[in-house]
């Protein structure tokens, strides 16, 4: 099988640029066409900045990224700085970026891409708010024929949620978008914290990170030792959950992850459950399929998969 | 005071294409700079169409227009057929347009224009669903800061709704995009139904159109025939109510119209009071004004300044 | 016709004191079983020693009086000081009533009464909000069969709202239980401030209340001369509107009003139309009707009836 | 320590009829003053009619038991015999009651004996949707303040949901009701599915009921076969969850079970999440804790206590 061609829309987030890394690294499956960016994690003018530097060290000067939606569909924009940090890279010491933005907005390049390439071609892997994929879609509304696919980071249903008791943070941002992109008949794959909260970066993990002894393995060790404090304080837990990386894991290898095919639907009126993704993971509803809804991943397996890429860089 | 730029944001619909045949014949007053389309009264097919019927009606054919939107923010498109007939523009038998459409998208052209003309000199005359202007603050947040003023017909007060109890057609069809607009903090100026309703062509006003003799005031009157059926049916009113050329008419002579300065809510999570206008007339709440809203008119002056313009075409 | 037998849920407030005067001035009208007091206007024991007040006034010191639920269900307490004073009967000096509150609670008494009586026999004069009647049908359902009518202040429609932009009082305080009464099942006819606005004690009006020159004369004049005030401030309008007695004058002579049998259903999920009592008085929707909505009186009809009562007593 | 005085709020069901059998075998622990029917698993009728039965298997024929409410507060009864079967007790063959309901409601039963007893000596031990609790509380304010505390199960957090995909039954039969008892004050115990899908019936813990070779024991035994098939069909879990024997066990050794004070709040507007316990478990929000909640027990050592008491009866 040729490298499936994707386009990154982030919000980088340190788990975002191991996602990034980690698709640069994988040629052979994945052929990044372009990365867009959305406010997110930080606002744009960093998730754009961190995007350029994370395609810098990557040495991936030529990968076009462009900026798109600075707030959501109608909500103020809600960012993670108690996570990510002020920069949203905190960790690691990286150069700013020598490569400039593509001009023109992530909205029109998704939009441009979708027709320019063969209809079923493309999957948009997202890892952030999907303010600009539902803005696209809005904007134009042909393009949802011609997506492949949408992987996309967001959600929770035994995990509940991180940002409130009952959202997770991508998709409370701007449950709006995210009700449009449900709504779409979109072939989604989902991965939600139920199962990124099983993709840990342990101590040793973390160690085989470091011991690659290369600029990229230190800047995701030193990322993932930054990321990891607030989840070991809320949580207990054994480290950072590398979230996004999931994503790009599924296009390389998805049998190291299981699911199931189900309806989920998008908490859009009541704040006190705002951004819910409701899984019909038992199904005890009539409704339709529209997602599968991933619930556990192969951990050893994912973590070995991505060392081995994020060696080659 | 040279003419006033103007983009005028439409649905035709009869009283949408009054309102472009007033603009357009008032050259002193108001400079028609281009048109978008957004579907609303029918789909955007026709309302791209009955743009064009109407500019070659008027003679217009350098009026650039643009289609936009095809359906609202993230819910299902609502028509009115039932009012418009199913053209949009039933009543007249007018030639298929030989103008064709601009190519780009209605949301660029908004977004372009208010960002290559100097900043604070555009006015948007929205006369249907807000689809096209919130997608376009959506995209490109920094035009609410370069628009002069948005004149919009939408909502009701005390005249309360016409497609549910509680809502008004434009607005019902997209409160997304209506919530949007309100909170953009761009000046605004509403014509809701609590002042179309007053501008009524009962039977002599009709005539007056008929007598002008020319194709135009043929149209128009065949036109306001059409879509009075409608009111007269419902309400037992004296003519159909020219909702849209409220919008013209204020841009002409704004002492045609009173109103007050005051809050205006949309209603965005319930369905029984989905896109519901809720203004606060009285002064009950501590929310800080954030529109015009126009409560009255002078019926015979409106009707009087409508009917000299459209003899000139 | 011999009269017909009452029970009044009230939460005096001075219009509720008229109405309670006009009722215990008709005898071959209206029999008034008892009086169930509520949380409303002010506080429940405020409303319970004002409805004993006025029964003292009127010399009717056997009618039991019963007080009922000092909250709503659910919400938290609203009252309107505002308008009625702290007492919500200021404006006349009336002694402290000598009369008990019988024991036992509101809902009780309703239950008993609606079970003891013949069905269909008793009518429930609602002139507050609704708790003590929606907590009797949810404690004891079989009484809604029992019921004959249910005639209420509360609600509005083109009025829109006196607490809220789009909310009547008496049903915004407590819209859960409003809710439980329109869809009970029961005949209801409702007195909304469309019809409540247009009982306006004028200045003539309240003169004639005056030159009864009789204790109740009196008291009705100060208490319309203290309660105007905030109509006149608010709205400009020529007096204060007396919306309860709209309640027993429609049962002693019904043919002073007109409305429209519609459906009527009540906001109570979104908080920025909370209690709004959803009319379709146009009927676009396909929803039964289950009230009687009214929409006019005659007022002088109206004021006639009631001075010529209050000058029995 | 004397027995603890508790009313048991029950709407039998297999489990809430274990539930009552557990607490009546262990008078040195509770001493049940009464039982107090609502409608939920079954209609009201038969929860009544299953709360007499078990009071006969028990041999406590001496118990008040009161019917109350018949629906929830302002909307539509739901039931569960997908769940309990057709009665509600399906599963052994039991007789009909020679015992007769008492007269009176619920919902006095509890105003009256929680102001009879000293103030914080009577414990409320809720087993079914909280519909007589609230209207209670409704009716009589003054009660919370002498309520000593109230153990229920209801809702769930990472089991998210068994009537809906966020929503526990006895939660979303009357999430109105729910509200009103989570912001009463009163001190809460919450069993939710976390912790009663962890009390499950396994084959060798429904031996032990049956080899007790006696009446209750056989008759738990066919319950929780009967019970049973619905969990192992859907979730494939080993037994049965005993989910309202949790709250009696409770009562007797509080150290088998662990949780944390936190708060929790009712969805009560989305009808996609209606229902639902927002437990902030993360203590993500701001929010005062309101409910001891539940999260894991001694499944053994429930099983084991369970056991001892059937044996006595």
């Amino acid at each position: 099988m040729s490298p499936r061609k994707i386009i990154i829309d982030t919000d980088p987030g340190q788990d975002d640029a191991v996602a990034i890394l980690m698709a640069l690294a994988s040629p052979e499956d994945v052929n990044v066409l372009g990365i867009t960016c959305v406010a997110g994690n930080v606002p744009l003018p960093l998730t754009s900045k961190n995007s350029l530097i994370i395609c810098e060290l990557a040495g991936a000067t030529d990968i076009p990224v462009y900026a798109g939606c600075d707030r959501p569909m109608g909500r103020e924009l809600v960012t993670a700085e108690h996570v990510h940090g002020e920069t949203g890279l905190n960790g690691p010491v990286l150069p700013d970026p020598k490569m400039a933005l593509k001009s023109g907005h992530a909205v029109d390049y998704l939009i441009e891409t979708l027709r320019d390439e063969p209809a079923g071609t493309v999957i948009l892997c997202a890892l952030g708010p999907l303010t600009n994929i539902a803005t696209a879609l809005q904007k134009a509304p042909d393009i949802a024929d011609r997506v492949q696919q949408i992987v996309l980071m967001g959600g929770a249903y035994f995990e509940v949620g991180n940002i409130t008791p009952t959202a997770e943070f991508n998709i409370y941002v701007d449950p709006q978008a995210a009700d449009i992109v449900f709504k779409s008949g979109i072939d989604i794959v989902v991965m939600p914290l139920d199962v990124t909260h099983k993709a840990l970066v342990t101590s040793p993990r973390n160690t085989a990170f470091r011991v690659l002894n290369t600029p990229v393995g230190r800047a995701v060790a030193d990322m993932t030792d930054f990321f990891e404090r607030f989840d070991k304080t809320k949580y207990g837990s054994d480290g950072a959950p590398l979230h996004d990386p999931c994503v790009i894991a599924y296009l390389i290898d998805p049998e190291l992850f299981s699911g199931r095919h189900i309806n989920v639907e998008i908490e859009t009126t009541s704040e006190l459950t705002m951004g819910m993704t409701v899984a019909d993971w038992w199904g005890v509803t009539q409704r339709p399929a529209n997602a599968l809804f991933i619930g556990d991943l192969d951990a050893d397996g994912f973590f070995t998969l991505l060392t081995e890429r994020l060696a080659r860089l």
